[in-house]
């Protein structure tokens, strides 16, 4: 009974024997587990466990080697079956069954309410429906990249199919070739609100037709019809195959069948024990309800017991550009040459880890181009497809390739915080650059100036935000992020920057400098006032001190690249100047100034303190203009200087 | 020659020569103004020119009255054709086109870099691509509501039909046979980054084909085919309409034609003065130059000088219920009871403005679903398409239908912030209600707990945040929004919880009590420390300072339930304490505690501050437990307390 890689022609009895048995005990552990955690999500998990039991069974996974890299990934894009998808994982060895079922969404268990990436045998967290396939997408480029040769299997509910971004991820499935990339849908017709031709009908089939897939149709619950099914996709060389397996919610126990209130909805005891007496097993309620009264999973061990291992990421980032002080360029063409470097150094090559780039049909402007052109195995084009990129982004990341997504800060930050947010919880190691932040955008307008990617990005525990403040800060903080696993945010402006330098005239970020997160800068020292500030605002601002030393005032001017650390100590040496002004062309509410004023606030530090940034949203305009309707030029700054000393 | 309506069976001679004359004077008019501005995008202005004057020559829209309620509706997707769009209003007397070509994307002109919802004629703003449809679907659903029959047109680029949000838009209209939708589709072949078939090859016909549409093809400069085409979507009665206008990009000039890098890429002098005389249009560069210099609209006249007026709203928001000190209930019942007594008011009579619900298969935990069994002509379900839906709820509530939008935290603001973000720059009037928010939403785990909602949506200037503490300041806070114009968010926990009471032990927020945006209450007064605090934190609070009170400490117990516009006053007196402690299961880094920690930097106030929040993403477990994981518990208030008295 060899059934792994699908290389048998059809199942033997036994197989089938096998399978039905477990397919009945997974039932029972499906009802266990959320009866006795009195929630949790049983219709769909009776729906979808044959089929997570024929892919467990069938797929190139190891219970006993888990993590091993070539193993076939199963990609769960429907999370909250997550009570079949333990069931199942359980039975297979790839844990302790008996402690998945008796601490399912109890604090301080492993095993939540949605599948949980940390769990062997699970690749990706998931429970926000729609973005199981651009993960699997993501794993099967990030395989291609290794030279693997593995199957992608992606399960996902047919509710979750209206969601736009599976549609993006078909189109760049069939872009890319990407042909051992199977999708599985578990297809029985019902989502929370009613039937699925009632609350949004659609065409799945012709959807997936459409866009170039192979799609085939089975019963879902029929372990022979599924086994054909699956092989034949596995064996469909040429495209993509969608799989339409015919199931029914609860399935298995008739009084749950196409019951939707059983969607959320557990049983209780009395049903518990006639839907148990239907399977054929005996109801254990009681002894798993002693294992989780014994269960004391606040202390929080329960959390690291389990978890799988990243890949080792062997990057060389190179030696620092020089931008000279004559050279005025802008950061995005920084980032554009480090890009290029890090290709050079590290794409192609056996002894290190490559680097990816992606792009949302905006090259000339995000300056991944020359990338592109030189590195064409290790760029993709994503189109206008912005939310099925960045969930690529982070899984292609998250097997160990440094994954560089380049947009708009709009698209990047604005239109994707969510994908971003599942990359986060999903620990990847996507390095996020978004160009055109801040009103320095300019003419493009309101739509397209963003000014809140620190106020969004701030909410992510995981990524850490830099804005480098000129092209040589920019190329080192680019390699610093290449060779620092987990995620990060870059932010620059449209508009080229003088190079920022010391008092002797030499580059501040050359030199002996180092690129340290935490680290706040002391472009210029001072002690009447400390002006703190980033990204394209801070040449401004060195340019408003050097206006007040005229004027006989002393100005401390601080750069605040590193937005997720804030340097304290900085902050309470600008305090001791007694006046302290943030500066930033972002959303003053919720940006720099947001964060020293909670440094402030919490240390008690006395000191005034002001805010300099935009209260409304910004219109059309040169930047230069724009600063000045905003009250943001260096004017507007150097008399904020003097107004706050006065009040001193 | 009467165009209007497209009843003429075809066009006259006389009209296609108008339709030829205008249709080289505004492709001079789109040089003259890029070329000007040095930046716009000259590309696709020529090559959308020709429909956008067609739409505008036979749609039901009037330049004298181009409010009037019961016009067709021309909505611009792929906004950064706004030379083109403003070229053709200009031109057939919406406004002075001399003005529009003089001042375009100078700071204070109205002609802002894209599509601008205040300039007559224009009904949305658009920039971000791939929401027009869905915007388009929003006016199609309050024509019908108010008993209009008037036509809606969307043009859109071929580059943006990618974005998922297109199909989702796509199904909603087939589903709610929004028939009187034509989509014209400017069908260039060519994005920036080169060929839609290489770039991301998709098959749009077949797509909407596949979703049930009829499409249409025709050529997209010649008038007499587009009249025709567009004149049988008008009259096609039974399905929603597609049109591939076959153009070009830059059309017109030659040496423009299928030039992507005019894209975004304007003419110098020398290529302006070639490509005019092509067009057979004189110079007029210089003239324009003078009228643009002689603009100063840095004083911000120019922004208000135009404004398309809003529909009034007349609203009943009836009489508040009030829920007992016994009755234990939670907000999302309290939200939904309020729901049905507005609907009852005000929905299907000809004297009020009736309110608008849309939900995204959630309806039995977000609990719209009596509103929907009870008003179903009212209730949308957009199924599992939330950036679809969000869209739709700013179009809908534009036109003048207060319209709430009821989902779940992390699809409501998470997934869809960026739609919301155009919703609010299109000074919408969406009452976004969210419920499971918070580490209250318990066992679904760190996937489902909105912790960031305060920290996203407080980016967007429109939205005023509001966090009800108990269902009587839920019941009074949702009859506020409806009936105020404008945006809102308001969050709910999802946990069934206590009324807040007086110490006499009536309702907090019954009786006297009036919702008043910006005001906090002082639940209970005291004078060694004030703990602010909000949601369903607040009984907490009160629990914890009933418990310092028996330690012989005088607590200070605040409710901000209006996190736009932090009351700071009450904050200055919390500081009279000396100690000031924010209470929240929000991100610690983002939401109450940052504003407070605002305004405590900002003025300075000396008192010891201390923010108690969430700082990693919560795991699974009862809400009880997570508190206590995270330190959130009652317990922990209570020795934070006095921990900083102590420090004092």
């Amino acid at each position: 009974m060899i059934l792994k890689g699908f290389q048998e022609e059809r199942l033997d009895a036994e197989a089938i024997r096998m399978f039905q048995t477990l397919s009945r005990r997974t039932r029972g552990d499906i009802l266990t587990m959320t009866t006795l955690a009195g929630c949790g999500h049983p219709g769909g998990s009776m729906s979808s466990v044959d089929i997570y039991l024929m892919l467990t069974s069938c797929a190139n996974v190891d219970p006993n080697d888990p993590s091993k890299p070539d193993r076939d990934r199963i990609v769960i894009s429907h999370g909250h079956t997550s009570p079949a998808v333990y069931a199942v994982l359980g039975r297979m060895g790839f844990f302790d069954a008996e402690e998945a079922i008796s601490t399912f969404r109890k604090a301080g268990s492993i095993f939540e309410g949605h599948v949980e990436h940390r769990i062997p045998g699970i690749e990706w967290s998931t429970g926000n429906l729609g973005q199981g396939l651009s993960a699997g997408c993501g794993f099967a480029l990030s395989g291609r990249l290794a030279g693997r040769h593995a199957q992608i299997f992606v399960a996902m509910s047919d509710g979750e199919q209206t969601k736009g971004q599976v549609a993006e991820a078909r189109r760049f499935a069939k872009k890319y070739a990407l042909n051992n990339v199977t999708v599985i849908i578990d297809y029985n017709e019902l989502q929370i609100s009613g039937s699925i031709h009632k609350v949004m009908p659609q065409h799945t089939k012709a959807l997936y037709l459409a866009d170039g897939w192979k799609v085939l149709e089975a019963d879902g619950h029929d372990p022979k019809a599924l086994y054909q099914v699956l092989r034949e996709a596995v064996h469909t060389e040429d495209t993509p195959v969608a799989i339409l397996a015919h199931t029914k919610m609860g399935q298995g126990v008739p009084f749950m069948e196409n019951e939707v209130t059983f969607h959320g909805k557990t049983l209780n005891a009395e049903q518990y024990r006639a839907a148990m007496e239907e399977l054929g097993l005996k109801d254990d309620l009681d002894r798993y309800r002693k294992l989780r009264d014994g269960f004391d999973g606040e202390a929080g061990s329960g959390q690291s017991a389990i978890r799988n291992p990243q890949s080792a990421i062997v990057i060389d980032t190179g030696v620092p550009r020089t931008y000279a002080p004559e050279e005025k360029t802008d950061n995005r063409s920084a980032f554009g040459n480090a890009l290029m470097d890090l290709g050079g150094l590290n794409c192609g090559r056996t002894d290190r880890t490559p680097i990816a780039v992606l792009d949302c049909d905006l090259g000339p402007s995000v300056k991944t181009g020359d990338f592109g052109k030189a590195f064409p195995d290790y760029f993709f084009q994503g189109g206008v497809q912005e939310h099925h990129t960045a969930t690529l982004a982070g899984a292609l990341s998250k097997e160990g390739i440094p994954t560089f997504f380049a947009d708009f800060g709009v698209f990047g930050v604005d239109e994707t915080y969510n994908q971003h947010r599942l990359n986060d919880i999903n620990e990847t190691n996507v390095k996020l650059v978004c160009t055109h932040v801040g009103l320095d955008v300019g003419e493009d307008g309101k739509t397209h100036q963003c000014i809140d990617y620190i106020g969004v990005m701030r909410n992510l525990y995981g990524y850490r935000i830099i804005m480098p403040a000129d092209p040589n800060q920019t190329d080192r903080a680019v390699r610093y992020a290449a060779g620092e696993p987990g995620n990060f945010f870059i932010g620059m402006g449209r508009s080229k920057l003088p190079v920022i330098t010391n008092e002797e005239g030499a580059p501040f970020f050359g030199g002996d400098y180092t690129f340290r997160y935490g680290k706040a800068d002391l472009v210029r020292d001072g002690k009447d006032a400390a002006v703190i500030s980033m990204g394209g605002m801070l040449y401004r601002a060195i340019e408003a001190g050097e206006r007040l030393a005229e004027q006989g005032f002393s100005v401390k001017v601080l750069n605040f690249s590193c937005l997720s650390a804030p340097d304290v100590e900085a902050i309470r040496e600008a305090a001791n100047t007694g006046v302290v002004i943030t500066y930033e062309d972002h959303n003053v509410y919720t940006g720099l100034g947001s964060i020293v004023a909670g440094v402030i606030a919490e240390q008690g530090l006395r000191t005034r303190f002001k805010r300099m940034g935009v209260a409304e949203y910004g219109v059309s305009g040169t930047p230069d203009a724009l600063f000045r309707i905003y009250g943001l030029d260096v004017e507007a700054l150097v008399e904020a200087v003097i107004e706050e000393v006065g009040r001193r």
